[in-house]
């Protein structure tokens, strides 16, 4: 038996000195766990004399990551450079190497998933990533192995603490969207370029990784509707409070089961949920996922999606996991993709113009007679029924907000309707569409 | 390798026949993910003609459970009939015969979980309890896995289903305990001997669980101070409400560095904490708990506490765990503790007396000059600073509530101010006491 695991990190960032910190801080209990030393061997980082706070040993950073991958005392890679292809090089040459790896890379996986898990099924090697959903929330374990015995009905995810930091801000102060933008990035909350974050992109590689564990089914990442916050204003949340909901950036998931074939969901688009559900409370830079599965029902999982610390966490708690499986000759045991890699089935990914969903929706008209009547004819020839209507502060001759809420409806109807309406002379700008989770009263 | 994976079942309860009907139900998926058939092959329950809804095949149900115990075909053995002297003989029987075990049996682990550990370990098999804390939340494997890198700092955790639904009843509604309790009995919730659910003795069970795995410590189940709901009245839940706080009956741990020995906390009792916290608005029979790690911060799990299929989500859960080690050889792969046995070490779990806590007063007083002051003295004596105090209503010559929040103060400084309070003669009643959890301003 092996009488140390050792650790090689590759990227000494964020969170890169969170995990060499809890990897040291914590080495003691670490060990009390896994029944031997866990040592960080070698820190490969372009940077080397930075101070990260994190006292390193003498001879263990180097600027090489070859360094890393090439010490037969380096057990497991973390890999934490993020981005494509140097990060993809490093997973697959670690594995290569009888390595297992850990990342945080949820872009890396959400593209090149189905080849990184296949690369550590054929080398025998374990693939560690709770650290890319969620930060040090235990999600990907949850869907592995916590919740193993449910079919996953639905996954509601608040993925991306930049986006709901903003939502939560606008939504508490009723300022727009650049403004809370610009505190934000002040306050070290978004980046310079928040685009990855507030288009959505963020979410949506989260999102995919999710449905790869959670369904069995390779996920073409391109395939996932996704779209961003930019487009929500303080008045669109403020008709969300009245009609009881808040509108979170929302990454969701839903099984569909078929009579000839099942089909699933996947898109990541501002959701107005109700007010009182468990995940519209969470605000600020705070994560949450929302699991729905046929034997357990809704578990909710919540806690900081991002840092230093958290993020370090995850990754730790994947070494020592993969420590146990060292230990006991067992690498591979729950496979990098939760289910065996030969009953692994794709699944059709139902496009958005398929899917149904309650829908508000908000006219910008010229006010004048006759224009409800307009609206709702176009709708009703399209099969939408109106769930309500809020036509307030009535102003002859000037643009006032119609808002309607809809029954259930088939997105692709919805389409042609705005299509159609957006056409006319009294609407003075694009109709805003956010769709609604909740039920059709 | 194993060409499928036998499991028996004893105890063909409300858990039980969630387990198998997950079993059947989730057949094809539970294969995927674990690469050979799981199977029910035995089921022992004295009753063995209740239709369960569940079909079992013939020769699977027997009233004997040796044949469940004795079967070579039985890999796993799922204890689900509760209770302390026979569950314990299954359990020490099924791993005396090598054979993992799977139990949700919390009162038993709380009581003997050191010997059922140990039972383990010189086995070399599995002990799978997911489902005895939170029912579905998968909280067992956030302690032993996805914390596992964190010194948890504290936990505070809503285990019990029953209670909680009366105090968000209470809460809602303005009721009395006796009201609601009958209501909770009537609709379902609460058991016709309610004593276990409201005295706290079964969330001082599941602390203990937790507190064992989080600390790596034997538990001593006696230890744990355990105060239940039944003495909380509308009046404490209204001036909660005006403090900005919630009454919850929590499982409350807290790990206490020493400059000589670190010690533990481990208490089951009404608390008030801040009306916004993510606990706070868990209501019914939900059940949510918060970790607090050195590294990952507080994480929250929330989910249904108890019922047939979330429950038997757990178990099954456990079933796919252990399945997975026995197809790699690798029970014990995480030892039951989470600890590493001789790395288990006893901590001093701090009495009650010593601890120190924010503490709402409710004083019943018979209203009349200079009795503020009285109080007040006794309190200032044993070194009690008072943050805020709230008298309202003065109807002088009649008894009424003084309701007074402490800053930090220490429980035996409280308890000996208390038993002087009350022995003077304008006190008409026991005061009330409940400890408050929040930031001391």
């Amino acid at each position: 038996m092996k009488r140390r695991i050792g650790v090689g990190l590759v990227g000494f960032g964020t969170v890169g000195a969170g995990a060499a910190k809890i990897l040291q801080q914590n080495a003691l209990l670490i060990q009390r766990r896994v029944g031997v030393p866990v040592e960080l061997v070698r820190i490969a980082d372009l940077d080397v004399t930075r101070d990260r706070g994190v006292a390193v040993p003498p001879g263990v950073l180097t600027t090489d990551l070859r360094q890393v991958l090439d010490d037969p005392a380096v057990d497991i890679v973390l890999e934490l450079i993020g981005g494509y292809d140097t990060a993809k090089r490093v997973i697959l040459g670690a594995m290569a190497g009888g390595k297992s790896v850990v990342t945080a890379n949820k872009a890396l996986l959400a593209v090149h998933g189905e080849e990184i898990f296949e690369a550590a099924a054929r080398h025998g090697v374990d693939l560690g990533f709770e650290a890319s959903v969620g930060g040090g929330i235990p999600v990907i374990r949850a869907l592995t192995e916590g919740l193993a015995a449910n079919t996953v009905l639905s996954i509601y995810g608040i993925i991306n603490g930049t986006s709901n930091y903003i939502l939560s801000r606008m939504t508490k102060e009723g300022h727009g969207f650049q403004e809370v933008l610009a505190e934000a990035q002040r306050a070290g909350y978004a980046e310079a370029d928040p685009t990855f974050d507030v288009a959505g992109t963020d979410s949506a590689h989260k999102l995919a990784i999710m449905v790869s564990l959670a369904y069995g089914t390779p996920v073409n990442f391109k395939d996932l509707f996704v779209e961003g916050i930019t487009r929500i204003t303080p008045l669109d949340i403020a008709y969300a409070k009245e009609f009881g909901y808040t509108i979170k950036l929302l990454g969701i998931a839903k099984f569909l089961r078929g009579d000839q074939e099942d089909e699933i969901e996947a898109r990541v688009h501002p959701t107005m949920i109700p007010a009182n559900s468990p995940i519209a409370r969470v605000d600020g830079v705070y994560n949450a996922i929302q699991l729905v599965g046929d034997a357990v029902n809704d578990v909710v999982l919540y806690g900081q999606g991002a840092g230093s610390l958290p993020t370090g966490s995850a990754v730790v708690s994947d070494v020592i996991d993969i420590a146990r499986n060292l230990l006991r000759d067992a690498s591979g045991r729950v496979p990098p993709a939760s289910f065996q890699r030969e009953q692994r089935r794709p699944l059709r990914l139902r496009p958005i113009e398929d899917i149904t969903s309650l829908y508000y929706l908000r006219f910008m008209v010229l006010d004048r007679p006759g224009v409800l009547s307009q609206i709702a004819g176009v709708l009703g020839q399209q099969g939408i029924s109106i769930s309500s209507v809020l036509q307030k502060g009535r102003k002859e001759g000037q643009t006032v907000p119609v808002v309607i809420m809809t029954h259930t409806a088939a997105e692709r109807h919805v389409q042609a309707a705005l299509r159609e309406i957006d056409r006319m002379a009294f609407i003075s700008e694009p109709t805003t569409l956010i769709r609604v989770e909740g039920h059709d009263e």
